[in-house]
């Protein structure tokens, strides 16, 4: 798969992956989620370069994560704020949020860096998955995973493509 | 920040990304949640090189994500399967796939490409988040954002480092 084709595909991680699958872009989201909405700000969290921050910054305002706002006239000043796009991201950094509280604690953290409180029930929140249908728990062993026909034969099509590669006759 | 001393850092966020945080590294997590475990497979899927689907999987078991299993003596061939820190990823990759759907269905994909049955309630399945304290739906707007002392000063130093960098006295 090359990435820059991968409208091609009926995958959605993967097109996900093709957007948002960049380490820099997720550490800039996490700015974002943080309430850091100035250029400079997002560059001391980050420590990223000015040029890779900006074309980061660029290529997510191109794909509707982000806006621009200019919150300085005089000097021109410009800020940047999540998109509802970028908004319905929130689950993909609770979920790497989880995962590294829970397996890579790193030192000195003995409390979570940055705590969560539901609001409704005043409790620290997190990540837990709801079935969006009967609202019960589930997980990994809780399903079962149905390929659709297309994605079935884009698989089938890949599979016999690489033999064909590997083995020409 | 440098992905090499990521150690330094309280964020589980940033953390998780520096072992993750890479598409073909998702892409090859995607694959072994659906269950393709050999090496010619996971190449197949995911278009990747020999050489670079090899780095993947060694840096995945090296950091624990994976284990090698031999599923072949003569001649000796190996799989991958998730460990119970890669299976933990499950939410990462739900949260990218609902995404996804969501906001670049791609093209010919009008059903969903994999389909998830919750098995409890017999009905399609997703990402929904519920809060693990009292059970009921949270979302970005129904929490309060608490950084620990520990990262406050992280974040306050990367501040102030990065002031006196860009204005030497």
């Amino acid at each position: 798969m090359s990435w820059s084709n991968i409208a091609s595909t009926a995958c959605p991680i993967a097109r996900s992956l093709a957007i948002v699958g960049d380490r820099w872009t997720l550490l800039v989201l996490r700015e974002l989620f943080l309430k850091q909405h100035r250029f400079e700000d997002i560059q001391a969290q980050t420590g990223m370069s000015p040029h890779l921050l900006s074309m980061r910054l660029k290529r997510l305002e191109k794909d509707g994560i982000i806006r621009r706002e200019t919150y300085n006239q005089r000097p021109v000043r410009h800020g940047y704020r999540l998109t509802e796009k970028g908004k319905d991201l929130y689950p993909v950094l609770l979920a790497l949020k989880a995962w590294g509280e829970r397996w890579d604690r790193g030192s000195g953290t003995r409390e979570p860096a940055v705590m969560l409180i539901h609001r409704q029930c005043g409790h620290p929140t997190g990540m837990a998955l709801a079935c969006p249908s009967c609202g019960g728990h589930f997980g990994l062993g809780d399903v079962e995973v149905k390929l659709s026909p297309f994605f079935t034969r884009e698989r089938e099509e890949r599979r016999k493509a690489f033999k064909a590669r590997r083995s020409p006759s």
